[in-house]
């Protein structure tokens, strides 16, 4: 095993990193199975996924199996994980406490992966000012200074579509460097900045696909 | 322009099927702009696509473009679109009315794609029995009965973890062929159910990735 991680890495397709995680997931279900050793080959078979395409994507970072042995499954998920940045906490700010962000400040599995939401920002005077589960909410006003007194890199934007484009602002002003948005419609962020849109519409379209093509 | 959209296809890959939904929003944003053509180079360099991968995915489903044109937007667009069965509206279940359902139900995207939802189904007493927006809010215990009073075949589980193997079980028994779910967890359906685990968290990682592939 002769992992590169920490080298500088030149273009990585977005699918790629995507289906690391992917990986990253398998490899802690094969964990808890009790499997030490996987083949790209076994690997794929068991959570039907492209042999050739695990063993490219791998690739793009260093040479992680072994000749006869294949993957060490402990290992390369640790290794995915340190290219994942999943290795350390990351405090994450949350910009919208309504429905949605309410459900993405409760759901577990940002925090089994290292997001924190150390901190919350809603301008409603009902909303700011109070703790939610020793979470401080407060007004948007406060975020140039949280940013920097908690060293937030990373926010996820829960707001309604109309606000989306002066919070981001308000964002990027702040130096936050990355943004997961739930928000509908196109924001624009300066070119260090990295804007994740989430469209759970698409979602649901790959279903429709299937329903689709099945004939109904 | 011969589409085959309506043969049986053979097995296409799950991300070719996402990046269906990209391409469809993509000429819709064309589409906006007054743009009447495009090249399969020019349409990847303006959304930062790959255009052999777009030539590639298109090539499963016809020969859409035009020697010397290029792509019709708006009609390639209706052909994604009927691909993606977004030719027509799709009642969709949703199950489990807390923080994450109800921010679901107001998620504006959905009914965008022509997905409405028509039936909401919670057991909390405080909740069943009401309606919200004209939409009704159910017992479990109708699924049955509204599935194919309805002809419902998508649903969306937004229950906790805990619950969500015996809601997946009452859906399948109910018909739904199609699950969209947001409960972490593995779950699991028959054959011809096609379930989509959503995980969020898989969104942030690809951030933390790029923070942590830039030394932060």
């Amino acid at each position: 095993m002769t992992p590169r991680s920490h080298f500088k890495i030149p273009k990585i397709p977005e699918m790629t990193v995507r289906r690391l995680s992917v990986y990253t997931r398998c490899l802690q279900q094969l964990e808890e199975d009790g499997v030490k050793t996987i083949s790209s080959q076994e690997l794929a078979e068991r959570f039907n996924l492209n042999s050739a395409q695990v063993r490219k994507d791998l690739a793009y970072f260093g040479e992680f199996g072994v000749r006869g042995i294949g993957y060490y499954v402990a290992g390369l998920r640790g290794e995915l994980q340190k290219i994942l940045g999943l290795d350390r906490e990351w405090p994450v700010a949350l910009v919208g406490f309504g429905n949605l962000g309410s459900a993405l400040f409760h759901y577990k599995g940002f925090a089994r992966q290292g997001f924190r939401i150390a901190v919350i920002f809603d301008d409603d005077p009902d909303k700011s000012g109070k703790q939610v589960d020793g979470v401080p909410v407060l007004p948007l006003r406060d975020l140039p200074r949280e940013a920097k007194a908690r060293g937030l890199h990373i926010a996820i934007v829960a707001v309604p579509a109309e606000s989306a484009p002066a919070v981001t602002e308000k964002l990027v002003a702040a130096g936050i460097k990355a943004i997961l948005n739930f928000a509908p419609g196109r924001l624009r962020t300066p070119r260090d900045v990295r804007l994740k849109n989430v469209d759970l519409s698409i979602e649901l379209e790959s279903l429709s696909f299937y329903l689709a093509q099945g004939g109904r």
